[in-house]
């Protein structure tokens, strides 16, 4: 066999085999509450698919440009405008297949071989995965409650070595959930400049906030490299559209690289993704995000009566990320027999890194409050037989 | 800045230049005839896009399994049987977002740093690309007319280096046209695997072919990579769907990386291309092959009355690599000409490698048959003034 060393590093993901036994036991006619996956359950917005209609009665469906169709990136550039008040030129935004295109963009155009880049532990488990196909380091930085699962400017100067090359990190985070204070961010994206060092700040779970505001990186300078996309948010997950803003001197370099190994991003998404941005549309949007946080508000509640300890209350995305070391001593165990006895898919701590993940659960709040409810029953009932 | 050495080692696109002058001309007025895009002008098959409009109208397009929608899996694995008589296992196809998704998957899982690649010189741009980003050294074989275009075993034995690590090869080949014949492939494929490298076969100009038919690789070796796309002969170029057949031994490695760099391939155009495969659909596709073929014959006769010189008659997807040095010393030259005095747009040799590029020139039959009649008239004109 041929495998790329690098390759043979890659980790799994757990979360994958709780799927495929979630599958099977309802196969076998077992009802199962889903809080595993990271996909919210609403659905393409109305706006969009009836976009999408319209176009597919005229259009070739061609390529479009390497970079993305013209339109939508001038429509981006908008959005930053209106929504941060922060100016993009239009050529720095490269439309990429979801979010994944802008990590392959983005880390294809920065990691060199053998180079450390600095992730949080717990944090995305694709990340370091990234990192090691194009043959750099990932090296972990081991985050907690104490500063809300984030990583702190202190952690960069403890952790930079000669080899360090930069820095990704997301807010609002996945698994923890949290969103980083406009002060820490600007603090840290300070810390890694000074070493003139890049900067990759994971922005897909922008707009799903409750009672902060998500701010993005490019607020506090123009020479990171920002990621986002249209799935969670936007709900457009299976469309496979992110985008990647690029700092301008990366331009030339970013179009070269995406010609290469994209050609372009699937041009009906793109064309659909048009209508994302209209006002009736963000109305929608806005609907579904106050139905996440209701959602957060009692799976939070919940899980703290049952015993999980959450002294960082999770403000973004669609996770809770809940130290369930009262009631285990082993999470991934928890995960396994909550699924088995309870009915209750769930993703143990494990999955997103190395640091006390024994300690830790990933709740999704990707399902109608009412299987959430039901899911907290569950668990309640196992807890109280099992002790 | 931080731009990896790999990247900055990667190649532009001169078609890209050619591309954008030909809209500035445009733009100006002009009348460009375009035969410098490797995309066909037939646009999506009419069977594809209604499947696509129904699936849209109840489907909430979410991710699917890494590896693809199962029942696309089973409808390749059964187009397999059919059409080539080989029996494919489901799990070694992985749905990728492009012929592009398909080499980044099997060259990410292959490519070792410094490891050297064959390629045939002139070949398809982005391959040496590809070997260059995760870190390789593309070993550039220049092939000519003597073996229509085509690495042969004898090259493989004096090309590979104890740094060697494989080959990509090409039928039918961009830009050359050319079809190797089952035997040469044979060879070819064992010359490799006697020396226990990788091989990977791009068949995504199969069902193109004039006159003689395309044979996978598969029929010689279970052990080698194949990719396709649902690109070319499907005619869903802008839809980014392709795959990739991997070993049975890499299987695991595969779904692993494919996992951690597209989450999945878009999900209308995979369910879309459920309808690809149809037999009504499959009479419109080779209604457009017919259409092909007799472009071809237009355009190679066409070539030779002016001066271009053919030996080899290509006989698949939808090049003619034209050898003008009858008619000039430096084909970039004259590709500028002919877009600035005649307005018909084609590509240079220097796009697709460095053996003898200044004698050719790439024409795309990918435009109507009077199109390319008005483009031969304009060459005709412009070669009668120039002289």
């Amino acid at each position: 066999m041929n495998i790329s060393p690098r390759v043979d590093s890659l980790t799994t993901f757990h979360v994958m085999e709780i799927l495929a036994r979630a599958r099977e036991l309802e196969a076998e006619g077992r009802d199962i509450i889903h809080m595993e996956i990271g996909e919210p359950d609403f659905g393409t917005p109305s706006a969009i698919t009836l976009a999408a209609l319209e176009v597919l009665k005229t259009d070739p469906i061609k390529y479009t440009p390497a970079s993305g169709l013209p339109e939508l990136k001038t429509a981006i550039s908008e959005f930053y405008q209106q929504r941060y008040e922060v100016s993009v030129d239009t050529k720095r935004i490269f439309i990429t297949p979801g979010a994944s295109g802008g990590f392959l963009l983005s880390l294809g155009l920065l990691v060199t071989a053998e180079a450390e880049v600095l992730l949080a532990d717990p944090g995305y488990p694709c990340y370091p995965n990234f990192v090691r196909l194009f043959g750099g380091k990932p090296q972990q930085i081991p985050v907690d409650e104490s500063s809300g699962f984030h990583i702190q400017p202190n952690h960069v100067d403890q952790f930079w070595t000669t080899q360090t090359q930069g820095l990704i990190f997301a807010s609002p985070s996945n698994p923890t959930g949290m969103v980083m204070k406009p002060l820490e961010m600007e603090a840290l994206i300070l810390a890694v400049m000074k070493r003139e060092g890049f900067i990759i700040s994971d922005e897909i779970y922008h707009g799903l906030s409750y009672g902060v505001s998500t701010r993005t990186a490019l607020e506090f300078s123009q020479e990171v490299f920002v990621v986002n996309s249209f799935s969670k948010y936007f709900g457009m997950t299976g469309w496979r559209l992110g985008w990647v803003i690029v700092p301008e001197a990366y331009v030339e370099m970013s179009e070269r690289l995406a010609q290469n190994i994209f050609i372009s991003a699937p041009t009906l998404s793109q064309k659909a993704a048009l209508a994302a941005f209209s006002g009736s549309n963000i109305d929608e949007l806005e609907q579904r995000r106050r139905a996440f946080e209701e959602r957060r508000d009692f799976l939070v509640g919940g899980l703290k009566t049952l015993g999980f300890k959450l002294s960082c209350q999770p403000e973004g995305a669609f996770y809770v990320y809940a130290d369930c070391s009262d009631l285990t001593d082993s999470s991934q165990a928890l995960a396994s027999e909550l699924l088995e006895r309870a009915g209750v898919a769930v993703t143990p701590g494990i999955d997103f890194g190395e640091s006390h993940v024994e300690r830790y659960l990933r709740f999704c709040y990707t399902a109608p409050i009412e299987r959430i409810s039901e899911g907290l029953q569950r668990i309640e009932r196992y807890l109280r037989l099992a002790t």
